[in-house]
């Protein structure tokens, strides 16, 4: 049993490598909701989506985001009865949305209602919300606190970060696939997938319980950097670490997670970074996630390396 | 003053003739609202909408119901998604519904969305729901009691029509529009557009007053029968009035309005039915809207009849 800690687009290509290679029961992918939020009166949860339509082969390649062959006269639609427009939301992706939202408003889980759009979807391998409680990460930063998206999307991460909140997050129960995962014995890795640390981990991180039972954990926990050649490969990640004051390397992202990781995968383009290591074991490889095939082959050295730490714990 | 009571695809086009010979304030349409219904979670009032869409041009002439340029990407992820699909949403239309229901949500009236929608289409002149109460209109077939839209769309009315009952119509209020207008010595006319009487018009005269308001009227109450040559121009009216044992003629129309109606104006395939007539005036012309200049025509020879019908009184 593997478990996947996973955000946005990166996250979704290697949970997607890990669905490739694993079997439905030996994989569990745990999801960031910090970035969840209420829009047109539809509940949204995008890493939710993102994670979903790459498993399911629906998301758009070309556009990085989103669904495959979307159309977009919903949001043409809403711009002219005067709506907030910002926000993209495709045709299809409204469906997702609207059927969200009646579901979540009639009293059903988010877990239950992600079970079954995956499902639905033709995914056979679990993918669970950290939790079915309201999370809303919000965003300190020197034009005043924002909720997630209107930093991300309305405001393209241009203001300065100082500081994250995860509204929330003290009293909300991570949900019981992730619980299950984390606690059961037969869980040999925990993957925190190349997503956002700051802004698509740390949510999952901060909820209850959570570092204390990777802190007691028997499997080894190991992530792939974000952070490539000084660049983040996708995101705001790169100019968050700056404006935290930290070294934009896959070695201030070991020194993030601290004691938590046993293992960090960097890309070959950080090899020179071997020399002098301090810090959890590494892996040297090739990172950069172009296609299916690059998916699997990273989750496949992945595993690998993470079997290996184990072995010798 | 003119008041316009309205169903469907028939009642807007009469209406929309009534928007083009009249200013702003000369003209209210109050529109049926016992199609509404909730679906997908969505708050949805076909009549509004349909009355709102070809005021603002914005009509689907062809298809005759949605919007024009409409796309149906939400619809098709809907049925991947194994959601409900039998009530045909397009993209641009389902931000209507997206929008009414957030705002719904939030405590605002129909009328006040109704009216903010049709401002921001362009629609200068005033638009109404009939309440802001919910009123349903339930079918009574041989085969069971089925909510509007079940009987109209998904079951194509194929059941055989018994009665019509508008749940919560007892105790809905209707819009102060509808009242203002009603009542004001200003209306010179009361219109019933050439909507299916039973599924459109009953609901309106069924809220609390309105038939007593409309008995104690200064002014007249004009028809257009949608009754023409002995068949439904558009809809279930015939089949609906064959099983309530009518006969399908526009005189079956004027005696379903019976004391209400002051005039009633007939297609010239009717004109025969002159000859003998008992029951309100009559006045013969082409009643067939083909396109925006017959609406205009229809709209003008109505308030000519309906103004000399005044004349007379």
């Amino acid at each position: 049993m593997i478990l996947a800690l996973a955000g946005g687009v990166g996250g979704a290509k290697l949970a997607d490598g890990l669905a490739q290679i694993l079997s439905p029961d030996e994989l569990t992918i745990v999801v960031n909701t910090g970035d969840d939020f209420e829009h047109l009166g539809l509940n949204i949860s995008p890493d939710l989506d993102t994670v979903m339509y790459t498993l399911a082969g629906l998301n758009n390649v070309e556009q990085g985001w989103g669904l495959a062959g979307e159309t977009w006269s919903f949001m043409a639609a809403t711009k002219r009865l005067g709506g907030e427009t910002w926000f993209n939301l495709g045709d299809q992706d409204v469906a997702t949305h609207v059927e969200r939202t009646r579901r979540l408003r009639a009293g059903e889980s988010l877990s239950a209602i992600t079970g079954d759009l995956c499902r639905k979807l033709g995914i056979r391998h679990r993918v669970a919300p950290m939790t079915d409680d309201i999370v809303r990460t919000m965003v300190e930063t020197d034009g005043g606190t924002l909720p997630f998206q209107d930093y991300f999307v309305r405001l393209a991460c241009k203001p300065v970060l100082k500081r994250l909140e995860f509204a929330g997050a003290d009293s909300a129960r991570p949900t019981p696939a992730f619980l299950e995962a984390l606690r059961s014995p037969a869980t040999e890795a925990v993957v925190i997938c190349p997503s956002n640390p700051f802004l698509s981990v740390l949510p999952i991180l901060s909820l209850p319980g959570i570092k204390q039972a990777l802190a007691e954990r028997q499997a080894p926990v190991v992530a792939v950097s974000p952070i490539v050649g000084g660049q983040a490969v996708k995101g705001p990640a790169a100019k968050i670490m700056r404006e935290l004051g930290m070294e934009v390397s896959p070695a201030a992202v070991a020194a993030f997670y601290g004691e938590l990781l046993d293992g960090l995968v960097i890309d070959r383009a950080d090899e020179a970074l071997a020399e002098g290591w301090h810090g959890p074991a590494i892996h040297i490889t090739d990172t950069i996630m172009r296609d299916r095939n690059d998916k699997a082959t990273l989750a496949a050295e992945t595993l690998r390396f993470a079997a290996a730490l184990e072995k010798r714990a």
